[in-house]
């Protein structure tokens, strides 16, 4: 095992009715604004709680944070911060609303362009912010992360900076998502797991029990999701397992491969793929590219999740890799670029972009641009 | 699954040479007082890397603190502590340090007497403490609670309050650990899972996973130890385990039954008995007892943990509870009453206590005095 730091000093706040606590939980004489998406919030129910918790105090109020939140808009939210003297953000919606407000949140305390910001990859400065989280995929609500997209660019970078103060989770408020939305948040979460357990097995047999937990649950509720989304338990469990695949808990003293994210971000960047679909798009080119440096820990995954024991070890980290594609689908999403119609151009300017910023992902550093080529021609 | 909270602020800074970063890890301008066991740690290079560590720095020491630590000494740092306008803490021993360390914390921020803090069973104030953590076990390195003996009394109680600002765990100081220490700490990690876990099925699926993530962990470990205690990566998955098992991670919207625990104490406060020692005595005795209420986890328990899935439900469970008596003697402890000589006094007298105390232990609230009888005859 390497050695490792870990902190996650975030307050989770779960379960039904919990919104209700956002008097208690929010501390008194700040200078308050609520960060918002499009607009959903109004009609399931979730703003009108929020304005019931806070009744009787002052805040602001910035609404239009988009899917893949652009720091167009959020250069917007920080002017009105400072115009304000906000000194804390709530961030009210899905992973977007709440990536954007770590955005918002650094751009407040900083002179620094926005994007400047996300460009040097951690964010230096941020005042305080909390989440009511309403979208289980990106596990946003309690770790340090952030992804935000330049449209100007057509560029999509992830950032590190605090941790919300505190989030709110009531799996009640999941009933209004679509199927849709489900299964790109159930990719999502299934896809993180996959990316900090996907390297080789028994660095920590603890870290790798973890791992295959959350898969396990996630792999046990979608199908029975699928048939009521309005199970408290479910649901409950969906969330709770968004947030623990993403807080740094399955991560500790172990290598992690996260190129299937970042080739992920350039089909959102370029295409405007949803977040979780890009990901099952590219997480089974990722394992087919890369299976022999990843076989070892493709056979114990093939066997403790899809209990494949049979066969030569090549049929068996074929068959997982399959069996992992095939679950994707089974959420009801497509896994391959000609189903979302993106070819082979989309794939040299990826190719050609990694390579000119040198990029090399993954635990040996050795997903470059050319790799990055092999695995999308994979996914075609 | 249950609403929540769930907080754990403690910093973990794991790995071989992380003592070294004590001077960063300290806050200036502290007024330190650092709290010690027997003096094991001047015979396995602890102590010396901590004053290597903090060279420059001025700090008072406390030795002395014994394993079930006494009221009676915590007292006398307390005292200290007082003397010395002391107000920060560094623990450096294993989980009967540190456990004494949280309540000379509290003794030194309250006017109330020691006792009476640990017997409200919450401490309102505390001074802040860190910990340099030796033994893997307690779990108390990331956790707020504490538990304290009173000798005058025989009594041993928890009580919780505040987690360490950071607690070092480095797996080579576990090299010097005696077989009998390793075991005790094995099974009071594997115990701490079974109570959190073993109630009923399914609350949170994943939780269940997770608890299950430790227990084959420690099961996979444990063997691999007595062959090679000195095998960095099994010590660290131990230490690990041992963190991750009490630090509120498995227990997120779940019940619990810490009847176990409870009873365990007792043969403690009574009879000295080890601690870990004392759980692998009573946990085959509790789930004798209530294997009617507990089946359906105990199937799933025995499935998942031991791979059994032949006969009847009763067979599957008395075969998981038998694995479980079974996995204890593995580490090498007796798991039977009459083993370490305790009879049918003892018995009564902590059936007699528990009763007098209206004791209403374990998920159900039913685990009484009476049914502590009925647990510990089956333990003879």
């Amino acid at each position: 095992m390497n050695n490792f730091i870990f902190q996650n000093p975030t307050k989770l706040v779960f379960g039904k009715g919990q919104i209700a606590r956002l008097a208690e939980l929010l501390p008194d004489n700040i200078n308050l604004m609520l960060t918002f998406g499009g607009g959903s919030i109004t009609r399931n129910g979730v703003y009108d709680q929020v304005k019931e918790a806070l009744k009787g105090r002052n805040y602001t109020e910035f609404w239009g944070i988009e899917p893949n939140p652009r720091v167009e808009t959020l250069r917007k939210a920080i002017q009105v911060g400072k115009d304000n003297n906000i000194n804390y953000l709530l961030a009210v919606g899905g992973g977007s609303v709440l990536d954007g407000t770590k955005l918002i949140a650094a751009g407040i305390a900083d002179e620094m362009d926005a994007w400047e910001i996300v460009k040097q990859g951690v964010a230096k400065r941020q005042i305080p912010f909390a989440s009511v989280m309403t979208v289980p995929a990106t596990g946003s609500e309690m770790n340090g992360a952030a992804v935000i997209s330049c449209d100007e660019t057509q560029e999509k970078y992830g950032f590190s900076g605090s941790y919300p103060q505190f989030s709110i989770l009531d799996p009640e408020v999941t009933y209004s998502l679509s199927e849709y939305q489900i299964a790109c948040g159930l990719a999502d979460a299934y896809t993180h797991v996959l990316e900090q357990y996907m390297t080789t097995p028994g660095q920590s047999r603890l870290m790798d029990r973890w791992a295959e937990g959350i898969l396990l649950s996630i792999k046990e509720i979608a199908p029975a999701i699928k048939e009521n989304p309005k199970d408290y338990d479910l649901m409950a469990d969906y969330m709770l397992a968004a947030t623990l695949a993403l807080n740094d808990f399955i991560r500790m003293g172990i290598t992690q491969d996260w190129s299937t994210h970042q080739i992920g971000h350039e089909l959102t960047a370029l295409h405007g793929i949803t977040h979780g679909h890009s990901l099952a798009i590219v997480m089974p080119g990722t394992l087919r590219v890369l299976k022999e440096q990843k076989k070892e820990k493709l056979m114990q995954y093939g066997e403790r999740i899809f209990g494949i024991t049979q066969g030569t070890e090549d049929t068996r980290v074929n068959k997982a890799i399959e069996m992992t594609e095939q679950f994707y689908r089974s959420l009801g999403l497509t896994t391959r670029l000609s189903e979302v119609g993106i070819g082979k151009n989309t794939i040299e300017t990826i190719a050609t972009r990694f390579n000119e910023r040198g990029a090399a992902f993954g635990e040996k550093g050795n997903v470059t641009g050319d790799v990055t080529r092999e695995i999308l021609l994979s996914c075609l």
